[in-house]
């Protein structure tokens, strides 16, 4: 049986009539605003060669762990999808037979956030206008297929066509951005309002001092860096010449994961020690853990100095299913959320950074009993905190919505970062922001119809929150827009 | 003064018109199916033994923790309600005294789920048109009573009136199993689906091994399973053998209560020494988390093996009033939740059994907190989690609402296990069942308003939610409908 | 630019007509019933004295941590508001230009509680019919500062025009009670309900050990007893004694603070041995977090005794930001919350007098996790525990919605206390009443329009909330209404 696809234009607005009415009013402002996505997750190779999308199982399912995830969780083998595993290797699979099994299973999707974005991307992207299924896949399948055939296709025609304005990658700290380089020189790149992708600092696998191949990802720093890593003060060096490089083509932000918020120095012999350890390959959890504390503390300093926007992202069991890790690797939706304590966690830093002009740091919980508790109050004093989105499993409708309930009356509007998508689905993008700004908007929308904004306000606070907040909260709006950003040599380091 | 009372056809769904259609459409769905009870507490001898109810007071007051729970706390006596003591005696009580009592604070359940529960028994079951008060309590006494007295009104009668398909009580591991040995051997037992009535095997208290009367429980374990416990491997060869007897009956399910989900394997030689100690009966309680932490694994693996679904009930610190437990014993309404670790807690379990595909696991909480951030996330990765419906104190409106609202958009609708109805008070199973339904259509009817689901597909999970998702999370939809279980003998051990 | 500010009849009631129109038949039951205040921060010079207020930016401004905590969020300097500092300065301002400022940033309010309460006082108490903002702050400057000068302004008259029936302020143990010994001599303050301002014995400081000025006001207290504090046994005798005074002049309550709420009596020995550190100025942060447990005890059994109602407020983390504290003291902004737990830490004071008839303890917190999990189960078995309301970063719309969806359903409404201000701007007590008023009235007509309750009940309710339940819970119904109270000699000591 086939079933309509359709995307109504109300959908995830507020069903009351007056709700509804000023809901709509605020998203007809937002609609149309310029897409700024300064946190995700796409392959900047991606516009850098601007080659043609692969067939539509390995755009749409394979790589996007949402989808693959919920088919796992329903007993669906991950090699029956052709998920590449962490020797490298992937089971035989045809495209078409993995595509049957996701639209077969999109039963599965009812009520997530998932749904919302691929019809958006089936209806609006590729034009289709039935409902997955078993039965309609065939058809889905060479719709999707033939569409991603033409050149209107290609990843930079689609940057065009969704309208977005400045979109960041996250690169590992060790990354040599060839592929940002490359953008660099290239006219296309060159947008009206600063560069349109720009890459954002990770050094997140140079803090893991306990892992196994860090001696050898210090090493590499410190050869990119030109500066040899042989204790703290030159690894510390070289952290800041690759900020350096990173915004020479035109990163505004880095970012931070760590299990926890923990922050604060290590006595400058304990830190010393603790290096040496580290050197030798010697360190252990323990250490990394006071470790990340101490250059939390650390990035935060050179972020005062550099100006790089520090973002945190904490709170994540990563690879909690040990057995699949170990046949798949990482980011294969394994990750699941921790309990997270921000107020005490988070004072050392706060005290010494939080109220320094040139800081800002923008943070992440996938704990959101911290939303009202922890995070608001303390984004409501610090003048350097901002708050991030909703993020990842809170990243949706419902999600949004807590969001904006347990932040609003605390922090206000003007002290959290519009939205992320923080997405590696390039597709994905419009798809998201778009859900986010008609989130807001029913938010706004309920503000409205119980008389506590006007709707002249709710407008306005509606495009600071889809466009402004997020530019100024990532300075993307203090950016020179003449291009006169440095040319990066193919050897990764700025001139 | 007398008000009517009376169930508005509409009662619990949304207000907003176009939300409140597609709410009705939904539960007109479901609001005829059949009663799937898969765990709860009703004595299975009501059914086994079919005698009539007692009067009034000792059927809806006396035995249901949450009507005097909530007298007690604004200061009625437990012994004013005649609650039976610890030590077996009970204070001398009118039963009309105490159902004046009880109508006399009716004021106090206002937005409880009790009063709804309560609602639907007076005017559905017993066809009570006023409100209970001072001024009604006694013609309504009168009313129940009379309709009590007749055989409309037996337990049998009513199961079938309320259109129960299956019910599950909960038994203990070292409970001999008469009522169920009955029920196998009586026609009346064999439904279409499946044995109507079936035990659930609970080995909770052979867990405590601190509590001092715990070598005498291993002992009657031993007994019964006819394998004498000295040891470990005795002591699991028991637990298996008395597994087999209540599959026999028809159990389909496990159910295990502690403190929180810890879970790991205690090397052996720590495992057989504490184990040494429990049966010496100097066992620790530090001793009993480990331990418990270690027979989760145990009971995991078992359930691997013998397809039992595996419950996990956890985060109540029981018997929290000391003295109220000294006089009345437990569950008197002083368990009291605990804020509950699960990501850490379940990961070894989950990563050893969490992806096996005989293993299903069941998971509860008292902290709704963990919905979201940890309980979603790992229902929606590993194939073997379910998520137990809203529990306890969450067995309520809001507590309904907010459980879909916290882990539809992560674990989706087909990762939960519908409805139980936990209860040991009969004669409101279906109030209950009602409620949950009407809460779910609730849900889906603002899903629909937003024009997030079609209502054909919200009307096909909201049947999904009342009736297949019971049967397919505990494996009743597996069983053979022919009668073909084995006898029972007279000393609980089946032939 | 100028807006109108209006504020519209039905601000913060439900969109949905079925919800408003149950709702405000609800408000309307309430919102003429006298204001109960049994928990603030007024201070009470302010009635004793009936000085006119200062001019708008000291009244409205300077002195409200909501207000300056946002701008100093978003970047404005503290001393740029004329906050005063640490050392008993204040950096020289203008009050027209902190007003302008203030005005200049009115949008970042938008949502917040702040924003609600000062459009109440901006229109209702002063007429303003302009919004605020850098065009029209001048005009709003004379407009109010003009309406302060006249004597329908002054403190008592618009005690009388707000309609409060009693308010309670809060005073140190150690504070000789000079202005409420005025106000009992005083006509004015008998009131036909019993004394009009009454305070709160408060003892927070005498149980922070650790203090280095803790033997100075142990010193402090045995003075104002005329029992020295040589030990624990006068320390207690000394506390016993000030309650008495206390309660001559009118209190009803004590209230007591601690970051967190575990309580434990200390064994004899210990307990000793630790207060001698105390008075020898060596106890340790451990020892004042043991003795603070100790405390709550002890301050239970008092209370057992005297009747003052205990008040317990835990869960914050003061002066979070350590050199603003340095800079300007405690209470400006920087005190973030807590995660709590209750269910253990309460065990030991529940356990002892939770049941005894003539104690009763509020509780608030900052956890709104804890609501569901745990205060309300423990709200809804001991009959001495009673909930206090949602409480400072949560007394806001959504925050007082939470409150209700996740305490009523287990506690009922009757297990909590109605509604307390907690505020020392005094000029807010109205609005803030107000805004409480209308989101019951919210959730009141919630349940209406769902059936849950009927309108005559959900109006019996709403009343009981705004004013029975909140008189009850701090006994304020079982006082004599003829005026007897004893008189206090200008020592602070009664006679």
């Amino acid at each position: 049986m086939s079933f309509p696809l359709r995307l109504h234009p109300d959908r995830f607005l507020p069903p009351d009539p007056a709700e509804r009415a000023a809901a709509r009013a605020v998203y007809e402002e937002t609609a149309g605003l310029p897409i700024v996505s300064p946190h995700g997750h796409v392959d900047p190779a991606l516009l850098a060669e601007d080659l043609p999308f692969p067939e539509p199982t390995d755009l749409l399912i394979t790589p996007d762990h949402y989808v693959f995830r919920m088919l796992h969780s329903r007993g669906v083998d991950l090699n029956a999808l052709g998920i590449p595993r962490a020797d490298g290797t992937r089971a035989a699979t045809d495209p078409r037979a993995v595509w049957r099994t996701f639209c077969a299973h999109w039963h599965l999707f009812a009520g997530t956030p998932t749904r919302a974005w691929l019809e958006y991307v089936l209806h609006e992207l590729f034009g289709v206008r039935e409902t997955p299924s078993a039965e309609t896949a065939d058809r889905l399948y060479e719709h999707v297929a033939e569409r991603l055939a033409s050149p209107e296709y290609r990843p930079r025609a689609l940057f065009d066509r969704f309208g977005i304005e400045t979109l960041a990658t996250t690169d590992a700290a060790t990354d040599a951005l060839a592929h940002h380089a490359a953008l660099a020189d290239d006219a296309w790149n060159a947008g009206p309002a600063g560069p349109r992708v720009i890459p954002t600092f990770r050094p997140d696998a140079l803090v893991c001092v306990s892992r196994p191949d860090w001696p050898a990802l210090a090493a590499r720093l410190g050869d990119l860096a030109g500066v040899p890593v042989e204790g703290y003060a030159s690894f510390v060096a070289a952290l800041r010449r690759r900020r350096a490089d990173f915004r020479a083509l035109g990163a505004v932000a880095a970012d931070h994961g760590a299990a926890t918020p923990r922050t604060g120095w290590l006595p400058e012999a304990e830190r010393d020690a603790l290096f040496t350890r580290a050197l030798d390959g010697e360190a252990t959890e323990a250490d990394e853990a006071a470790f990340t504390a101490h250059m939390l503390m650390a990035f935060a300093e050179m972020s005062t100095e550099d100006g790089l926007v520090m973002q945190l992202h904490v709170g994540s069991c990563r690879n909690h299913d040990v057995p699949l890790f170990e046949r798949f690797g990482p980011d294969k939706g394994a990750d699941i959320p921790l309990a997270t304590e921000f107020t005490r966690s988070l004072r050392p830093l706060l005290s010494e950074f939080g109220s320094a002009p040139a800081f800002r740091m923008i943070a992440f919980t996938l704990d959101e009993s911290t939303y009202a508790r922890e995070l608001a109050p303390l984004a409501g004093h610090y003048p350097s905190l901002v708050l991030g989105p909703a993020w990842w499993f809170h990243d949706s409708v419902e999600g949004m919505l807590r969001y904006r309930e347990r932040t609003t009356e605390t922090a206000g509007f003007y002290n959290t970062a519009g939205f992320n998508d923080d997405t590696r689905a390039f597709c994905s993008i419009p798809a998201r922001h778009d859900l986010a700004r008609r989130v807001d908007a029913h938010y706004l929308g309920r503000l409205v119809a119980r008389h506590q904004l006007s709707l002249a306000e709710a407008r306005e606070v509606g495009c600071a929150l889809a466009y402004d907040l997020p530019r100024q909260a990532y300075r993307l709006d203090e950016r020179a827009t003449e291009a006169d950003a440095p040319v990066l040599h193919s050897d990764g380091v700025a001139s």
